[in-house]
């Protein structure tokens, strides 16, 4: 057990914030200068206290430590959203530069390696560093990426001029992979609690469901000689929202975000309706349940309505289970600290998304104020942003003493 | 009884068609050059047949048999929607003028009055012809009136440099007031009807109602902490629409035709959502016993709803019935004729619903191919067209022998 400096890390989120400050956020997007000149600072402050500091191609940047053979990999990513929050992605790389730092200090074995991921808010390639970082990084697609505003994502590595190598993940070093965030929702700050162990991360289904009818004047065309396409899709859309809760897990989530009639005038007989239904949970088990009703749900009213029905599935992301030993070596750390940590999935993608499959991987949540994220008004209590560290720290000493890395 | 010149109607029809002439249909809205042109035209026509031609301030074209104390007055409008059809109001004005002639070549005494009003369509005020020969126009109306691409109707009037008079209906001489109309509608083509006898111009209420909850990310927001607006207004607008046949008439037609979730992306829950319900009777129980159940029905969502639900009324319009006894004279007409007529209401709004307040006012309709108008694909089988005028100066011919002006 050791203490981290918890002044030292507010400290030090603040000094990166400053790289593309917006208000009281930040505009840092993959591959921006301020994103790169972020990338080199802290590769300089890896150095300050002896890792053996690299930047790669895509803007990894990775600080190793002397002297150990084994050691878990803490990190995130310093990319952020357009006009985006502080934290989300630099609260969990700062947290491994502090840990780091205080083994440094007391001049204990340092045995964590520090990472800041590229891109993982996918301006180009969603998760683009941890992709390569895993060797799951398909080239063809780094060649094809596109920014929303046009710019090519090999056109900015060439401009960035970073060394041409690709650092990877080492399975025989790594013994585990842990990531800190910002919940970027209300729960734990609803139930009082400043720590989350994040069990899993959701797998995401969604679907596009249309409708095709007939435009008609809807004054001088009788109710039965009518192809009402939004009719059609109402019904759908209350019967799936309705019978959701009964197929759903205790942390599904389900969301109908978009609905549109075409022509859309109000004297006229809806041709075409469409919506889009995503739902998601942490098991693969559920997800199937849920994708199996969701469809024979469709399917019914699609043989039942008066118009054509038909679906597309436009995402799929798998869930990804959180290794259990980890979870329960935070949990301990947190109540060893006084707090009552929840464990919850993570509705949300992260690098750990990516790690999970090859290496342990372990999230740990802190409370997002009022659930806010990718905006510039996410924030985090600073008490909490210091408590959520010294929990990590507490776990990862607790993980390389299991292991034999300290 | 009398047979009217079939080739004639035909040919007057498309001689007023080419003002305007846009492929198949027609693009003549109220006080273009277009329009002002057709209307001379249609003065001049009238003076050729004897009657006393006059055109008004307006624009309404107005010819009245001479030698005749009471009269029937025949009539609908000539002017259309951008890129409408040759047949929607014209075939009503160009009735008027065939029985005229028709009487005139018989040598018979003449008692039809015809009259072609000034923008029903409403470019600048709906029926306002109609408005101003019945005296139940605003002049403020007149006055603030703008047409959608910025015109304004006094600076129109103006330059069509019309005589500075506004014509009148007579209630000493006009005996009733008689419009015939394309269906607009599939149900007599679909029934194999030739005339339809309209019972009664329908009454419209329409209504905007809109939810206001909270945007949440759709991932990491339980479904216990949304306040989906979304949802709300899915089962609300299925409730309606499950409901309605329940509260409807025979002839009621209701319908949702648009429907719009804010900000409108998969994964964020709905903050806002808006629906227009419109419904349409013929008669003014029914549209109060509907107007009841459906705020009814709402503010029951409402109370029950996790998040705002509001309604406003954006739309009302009274229902008219037409002459029992002039339908009769037009159902035994059309049955003389070999038809077997359908007694129907029109679902959307003509001349006839402002005369009837204040004159026996009947009108019928002949079919529509496939039920379209308001587009330049609107058309009748030439058949069709002759038929009705037929029957109607068949039930003129009743009319003004009932009442003793023939």
């Amino acid at each position: 057990m050791f203490e981290i400096n918890g002044q030292r890390l507010l400290e030090s989120l603040r000094e990166l914030a400053a790289f593309g400050k917006v208000g009281t956020g930040v505009n840092r997007t993959a591959f921006t200068p301020e994103d790169i000149r972020a990338r080199h600072w802290l590769r300089a402050e890896m150095e300050k206290l002896g890792l053996d500091a690299r930047i790669d191609r895509f803007g990894n940047v990775y600080g190793q430590a002397r002297h150990a053979e084994k050691a878990v990999l803490i990190g995130s990513h310093t990319d952020t959203v357009p006009n985006g929050g502080w934290l989300d992605g630099a609260l969990g790389v700062m947290y491994g530069l502090e840990i780091a730092r205080t083994l440094h200090d007391l001049q204990l074995p340092v045995a964590v390696d520090v990472i800041s991921f590229q891109d993982e808010e996918g301006t180009f390639v969603p998760c683009l560093g941890s992709k390569a970082f895993c060797g799951v990084l398909d080239e063809a697609e780094v060649e094809r990426a596109v920014a929303a505003d046009g710019r090519r994502l090999v056109d900015e590595m060439a401009k960035a001029d970073l060394p041409d190598v690709t650092l990877r993940l080492d399975p025989n070093r790594h013994i585990g992979f842990v990531e800190a965030h910002i919940e970027q929702g209300p729960r734990l700050e609803k139930g009082d609690i400043r720590v989350g162990v994040v069990e899993g991360i959701v797998g995401i289904r969604r679907y596009r469901v249309s409708a095709r009818g007939q435009a008609d004047h809807a004054g001088t065309t009788p109710m039965s000689m009518r192809k009402d396409a939004g009719a059609a899709l109402v019904h759908l859309a209350s019967d799936l929202l309705k019978r959701f809760p009964t197929w759903a897990g205790q942390n599904t989530v389900w969301n109908i975000g978009k609905f549109e009639f075409e022509p859309g005038a109000a004297n006229v007989v809806p041709a075409k309706a469409t919506f889009i239904i995503e739902f998601r949970d942490g098991t693969a088990e559920t997800v199937a349940k849920l994708e199996e009703n969701v469809r024979a749900t469709i399917e019914a009213h699609a043989n039942a309505a008066p118009v054509d029905i038909a679906y597309d599935s436009i995402g799929s992301v798998e869930p990804v289970s959180m290794d259990a030993r980890m979870q329960a070596l935070f949990r301990q750390a947190a109540e060893w600290r006084g707090d009552k940590p929840m464990t919850l999935p993570s509705g949300a993608g992260h690098d750990a998304m990516i790690l999970a499959p090859v290496v342990p991987t372990a999230m740990i949540f802190v409370p997002s104020i009022d659930g806010r994220s990718h905006d510039v008004s996410e924030d985090t209590k600073p008490d909490d942003i210091v408590f959520g560290c010294q929990v990590m720290a507490d776990g990862v000493a607790q993980i390389c003493g299991a292991q034999g890395a300290l």
